[in-house]
């Protein structure tokens, strides 16, 4: 057994099934190595940040690590925006990045990088391993660090010798320490903070918007009438008829300093606090309302339903009724003209039970929150970094992880085009994906951001950098030269046929919707 | 003036006058700032990996710097790879990297990164400007950095508020340092060690591949009898009828071997000892002949041309007549089935002169070059990074940096996924560019590389991991989705036909050569 090899079976006896990979030659035995072992779903991406992408999807809907197989540096720095956005998500993932054998490092050849310092902005754990007789027991600190609440990245570097001598063995992952539970002085500030009423927030984030999460907190809000607001962006929040709904905070920041007014007391419940997305001259960055208080009740990196749920019990609100469960109703089915509501409501009319929603969706659906809060329970999946090309990667992901849920990605032409390589793994692996894509041929969102940031008549050279339209993608036609069903709709009508026809059918199918 | 204007200005009075960019929320003042200035041409990209790389193409053929705008970390990260590339190829460029205004950093928003952690592996200098009063300093010290020879990658960081805040002025760039001029003990080293006549060796690198650097070459080897090799990658070199003609280092060992065999005195000239593009078990990473005496006339670094000059001088050969000058000839146009020699052909068929090829065809192109070397004098820029992904950006420089010549790009149909958006600015641009996708359907390199570190019996899902024919991808067609004209090919009179149409016409087009 060489060292790659220890190093596969290493990570699947630790648990990690899928490995999203984009391999080159430094990678070959760990290619090879995947045919002498069973267990490790391979998924083949044409560019590094579908990979990442995916297993940052994969996480999310699992809660468990997916590897990468990435080709050296330049490998790992394509890979790198989607594991900006995974690491923004607390999503875990294993990294293994190709090197050059070390005694060939020396003589600087074209692909030589320093992959460490690339890995490092990325990754909360770096180590190249130096040895075939070590790697599987850094493999398996890989996947423990991988697995540190909410989830980390990852990056275990593989010099090509590692890979080709012979290893000693397989190694166990050493079980990772829990999150920090419920701390007991916390858990009595925060209840006595919530007592205020109306005038209290529960602001929450990560895991704490899960299913579960938001029954508690639906549960204090009984109890307490404390408000619920959820960050600004959610990783995985669990939605639908029958669950207590919240919106998420809005990106502008006029809209949001709305959303939290006549807070007094703040709880934060595995989120930070609410700030503006980017900074804007004469603006907050902190969007706290002056002589608010703020609690933390648990932190990003603790465990907000074991939180909420001390918090319940301090109350005494494990019995209550949650309050804001959202009773079964869909809108009535759009017609006409698309608008951002229509759009919103022809989604909220055909979700299906278990959807998993990738929202890349940015400027166009910000408001469809409402129109889907009563559809059949789904996950809605936000971009948690800001790095555009998030969406159809995520997706792909997620539908790994849930071959028997439909996965649909709301992407904006803008961010679609980053990762676009994506449709050809959804159509290799016979994904369960419908892609809409909304396309208003620009970068919508940086006209009003020119405002925003003080950028006053802007001229033609300006708008000519966020205008998409020249020439016009059509991104049906790119789908099906990339072997992804297509279809162009141009009104709300067709957008609702069309979408009702993809919910109905399995495997990859793309709806470019002509704004 | 704000410090964007300012920067904007200095960029342009130290002579970068092309931005490629891919602007976001913190680059608005930078792109607004485009309009109240005249002398910047702005291209857009749909992906940062296509900005960076054509800023390395335009290096390659004007020797001057261009500029790239990229959206904070990950924006930076997603041109990281073909930044690599441009380092590797001693391309220089200036990038302005966006960031958050510094009073917001501390809130560790969704786009939040080491922005400088993430540009120092990528870059021989890089700088956060601090205030908008430095702004124009900082941008005239990153221009005098990215012009140290051969061309190096200047990174600087623009926060938001350094952006709009109010500037002092605009800023000279300085002079910088001219490359280290012969060293009088190297030349006489050199000519010492040439005049083994045949077991002798100039070995080429950068600079010395120009038109001048093999005409003294050609004169040194005229009056001494040696040989003349170019190093494995050239980042550019000037060719065809009435040039001094060098075959590359093969990319594999054996044959590389082969061309060095029987050099006892190699002189190296704008290169390193030549080695191994990857390592393999069992093999030399270092592939000087044994007991071959190596010395080094001119470090990377240097001036080769000045180099070759003072060695012509003091062999007394600068009056010689070259030896190794290609007499204009091609071959004839080739039909039937698609061989590699019969591709071959067909580019020398039908290259007009002036031709800037850009060569990413990995396997397919590797013995094009006899097939052109008496065609009319052209360019051939090669990756020197090893990551793929460079051609189709490489291209785009070439052409905004050349508007009057015939850029013609040479594709493996693996690379042409990883930048595939730079088919968009193409059109956008009516960039005159014929684009050659080779779809041999796999990452045919890694077959031969699976034996060649010594993967043997590769099984089912290893060789799947090669393999981009599931589903195939149609080349012809995502062109046209992205505003390409373009033609699929299946035979050799096919293809050359198509390329005389496309050589006598202006604009981007795309020939998918279905092999």
């Amino acid at each position: 057994m060489n060292g790659a090899e220890s190093l596969v079976r290493t990570l699947i006896k630790g648990g990690v099934e899928v490995c999203f990979a984009n391999p080159g030659t430094s990678e070959m035995h760990f290619v090879g190595a995947l045919d002498r072992v069973e267990g490790m779903r391979c998924v083949l991406g044409l560019f590094e940040g579908v990979c990442s992408g995916a297993a940052d999807g994969y996480y999310r809907m699992t809660d468990r690590p997916a590897s990468t197989l990435l080709h050296l540096g330049p490998g790992l720095a394509n890979a790198a925006a989607n594991l900006h956005n995974a690491k923004k998500a607390g999503s875990g993932i294993v990294n293994i990045v190709g090197e050059h054998a070390l005694h060939h490092i020396q003589y600087d050849t074209p692909l030589t990088a320093d992959i460490e310092g690339i890995a490092r902005p990325f990754s909360h754990w770096v180590k190249t391993s130096p040895t075939s007789k070590t790697v599987a027991d850094d493999g398996a600190l890989a996947i423990q660090a991988a697995r540190v609440a909410p989830g980390q990245i990852a990056t275990l570097i593989l010099p090509a010798d590692t890979a080709w001598g012979d290893a000693i063995g397989v190694a166990d992952t050493p079980d990772t320490p829990p999150p920090q539970g419920p701390q007991k002085e916390a858990v009595v500030a925060a209840a006595k903070a919530l007592m205020q009423g109306k005038s209290a927030m529960l602001f929450l984030g990560g895991r704490a918007l899960r299913a579960r999460g938001l029954e508690l907190a639906g549960k204090i809000a009984a109890k307490t009438g404390c408000r619920i607001q959820a960050a600004g962006g959610t990783a995985r929040i669990e939605r639908g008829a029958g669950r207590v709904a919240t919106l998420r905070l809005h990106f502008v920041i006029e809209t949001a300093q709305e959303q939290l007014k006549g807070t007094t007391q703040m709880v934060l419940v595995g989120a930070k606090p609410p700030a503006a997305f980017f900074a804007y001259p004469g603006k907050p960055s902190l969007l706290t309302p002056d002589g608010c208080t703020t609690t933390m009740l648990c932190p990003v990196e603790g465990d907000p339903i074991a939180a909420l749920d001390a918090l319940a019990a301090e109350l005494g609100a494990l019995n209550e009724k949650p309050a804001g469960v959202v009773q079964a109703g869909r809108p009535e089915r759009p017609t006409g003209k698309f608008t951002l509501d229509g759009l919103g409501q022809a989604l909220g009319a055909t979700l299906p039970e278990g959807a998993i929603v990738v929202d890349e969706s940015v400027t166009t659906g910000r408001g469809f929150f409402p129109f889907s809060a009563g559809a059949p329970p789904h996950d809605w999946l936000n971009n948690m970094g800001g790095s555009i090309g998030f969406g159809t990667p995520c997706a792909v992901g997620a539908a790994v992880a849930c071959p028997n849920r439909k996965v649909i990605a709301m992407i904006g032409d803008g961010s679609a085009m980053y990762t676009i390589q994506s449709l050809w793994t959804m159509a290799r692996e016979g994904l369960d994906i419908c892609v809409m894509i909304f396309s208003n041929r620009s970068y919508n969102i940086l006209y009003s951001q020119l405002a925003s940031v003080g950028v006053d008549n802007p001229g033609p050279r300006a708008i000519d950098m966020l205008t998409l339209g020249r020439p016009t993608i059509d991104f049906a036609t790119m789908a099906k030269s990339l072997g992804v069903p297509s279809v162009q709709v141009h009104d709300l009508a067709e957008l609702t046929t069309q979408l009702t026809n993809a919910m109905s059918q399995r495997g990859p199918y793309l709806i470019d919707v002509v704004m």
